[in-house]
């Protein structure tokens, strides 16, 4: 079993239009990801029937059984989820795709996230059936922003960050999304003020931290760059996809039991850093835009350091003095209005925004815009990250 | 992200004790699953630090991130689960630990499975709780034999198998098993009239017709054949692995609701079977031993016939003849007493008895045994084989 030597790319981008969680009546999860990868199929110039590879998250419902049912694939050959599920395993499913088609396990592979909670469970609402949450639920952590709440505590005292701080980075993805026209925040003009004045949801989190939650599904179609060349869509190379479990982080945000108290508010996206600019062979200078996993936006400023764009505890200045606009940045994030703004497909959607600028199609294009660094998940067990490039 | 040019192979075996369901009080799911991939880097002559991926099937608890702190292991960037479940995700499994290693992702991967279902829920047994049951439950499909039987039955009566034929693969599972002394059936003697004596599970299934349902847990560590070379154990070349949806089983056995009913007692796989003969450039003839997924005896028959051994509809007589015995036969399967009789570990322990014949380390060893088949899965939808060579 010889591998054949040769870069994988990004050939299709499909999505479905993104709704406010509960906004699909009239058709289910499974429709709406069959929908996602039939467009991005569409999208690369590819007949659905080509595809022969499927990878999701762990949480994923769509399993490929009811997929190739529902389409008609003939031919099935790798499938796999990425573990970790949530957000976190976003970029991970982008490895294992790179991974199916330069083994040869595959040729063209549909790396998708379908989402219907209005049909299902809300993921950021509390849920006595999740493993686990009966044993947090008597210490008050009831939910994902409660869980995270603490980690972004901490960091603000240690270094200072200030309110506004996190507000730029839901002011940000705002001023994004009201430049396309799929963010379901596009009409919704977000001020510092008000943003001041949102009701705390988990101390330092208020409204606009927090992420939405939001139904649709997104897909794109990963293959070798020697077969993109048949295809009509410009390809975007994957020049690295990597996961990284990060020790001492078995149990979550709040099971870190075994770590310093430092390195609790200090973001755990350093070792993924490493690996993901280690395998693409770039450096954070290089990135002209990134996709920062904006679950919570105290986590967007960790990330910002874990991944080199500045010190520790640097992130709050960073962000203060502008660095992450669209407008005169150097390092425009989020550009499509992330998870915040635009929806929250668990960090999927930010896959297709990180291509888009790489074929400079984004709605928030950043001018001759060539890598682009793309992160999933943060402040759980295992985030992952991928950097595109024409 | 260039994949580098390599073979992978199996370079470790580990695993504990296997017992009845139930069996261990005093060991949990996961430390059994540690004590394996423990036993299995020991045998290969690595540190468990070494392990940097970590592949299982979508209904393993075992997550990566709870691994990493019982093991202490510090760089986990590789983490899959094989879609499919239960037994069929077996040599898919390994399929990922291939694509793993072959594209860099990660360079020592433990693949596993840990069953504990005394200390949570059987799967052989009717469960409202699963996905699809209740569905299932009013028309008297409460569990897999009854859910297999009718395929079972049709295949019987399209090609006059007789249920003597169904006995004989109960019969050379449980002769092989008296050999392994870590079969948990290996003190049982079975004749042909305890068999056909023995009571009707779901007809034509008789008790001994049935796999076991047992606990304990085994992993094999995968590498490529370069690293292999400063390692201790002989390495077992993976030739293929494959995995393969086969359309129209949607919701498996009792959704075969778009196929032909000639096909429902064909067995399905046989596109499995085309995929990883045709990966690993041998044909049926060229197989020494091979290790066939019997969770029912029945299904064993078309899996003979699905991977080219003898004709459809041609298996009962093959069986009858003494084709697959240890001694005389010249088709060896199950030698370590397969699921039948030496423990139903959802098809990986029969990875592990394929990489020990290779090895030449079986106790039913097949004298110059150089190329073995695995099979995972059959009668469900995504069937899974992987060939391994000297």
């Amino acid at each position: 079993m010889t591998a054949i030597r040769d870069e994988a790319c990004i050939v299709g981008l499909g999505e479905t239009e993104y709704r406010r969680w509960g906004g699909f009546q009239d058709r289910s999860e499974l429709q709406l990801t069959c929908e996602a990868i039939q467009a991005a199929a569409a999208d690369a110039g590819l007949d659905v029937d080509d595809i022969d590879g499927v990878v999701s998250y762990a949480m994923d419902r769509n399993d490929p059984a009811f997929l190739q049912d529902a389409m008609g694939l003939p031919n099935i050959r790798f499938a796999s989820q990425a573990w970790g599920g949530g957000g976190a395993a976003s970029c991970a499913s982008l490895q294992h795709a790179v991974a199916a088609v330069q083994s040869g396990a595959a040729h063209y592979v549909a790396a998708f996230r379908g989402l219907c909670q209005g049909q299902s469970a809300r993921y950021g609402k509390f849920n006595a059936a999740r493993r686990g949450n009966n044993f947090l639920a008597p210490f008050g952590m009831f939910s994902p922003p409660i869980m995270m709440a603490p980690m972004i505590q901490r960091y603000m005292y240690e270094y200072g960050v200030k309110q506004e701080h996190l507000g730029e980075i839901a002011l940000n993805a705002r001023a994004n999304a009201h430049r396309n026209p799929r963010a379901v925040m596009r009409d919704r003009p977000l001020t510092m003020e008000t943003y001041l004045a949102s009701r705390l949801i988990a101390s330092p989190l208020r409204l606009y931290d927090c992420c939405q939650e939001n139904d649709g599904a997104c897909a794109v179609i990963v293959t070798t760059l020697e077969r993109a060349r048949d295809l009509k869509a410009r390809p975007v190379r994957i020049l690295a996809a990597a996961h990284m479990n990060t020790p001492g982080w078995g149990a979550g945000p709040v099971g870190t039991h075994n770590m310093p108290i430092e390195d609790y508010g200090a973001g755990n996206c350093a070792s993924v850093a490493r690996e993901v600019f280690g395998r693409a062979g770039v450096t954070p200078k290089d990135i002209d835009v990134a996709q920062i996993y904006d679950h919570f936006s105290g986590l967007v400023l960790m990330s910002l350091e874990n991944f080199g764009f500045c010190g520790r505890g640097e992130a709050g200045d960073f962000v203060a003095d502008g660095h992450i606009r669209w407008e005169g940045g150097d390092l425009p994030i989020n550009t499509s209005g992330g998870h915040l703004s635009e929806a929250y497909m668990h960090g999927f959607n930010l896959i297709l925004e990180g291509a888009r600028q790489i074929r400079g199609e984004s709605t928030s294009q950043v001018e001759g815009a060539e890598i682009c660094l793309v992160t999933g998940g943060s402040g759980a067990p295992a985030p992952s990250a991928a950097i595109l490039g024409v």
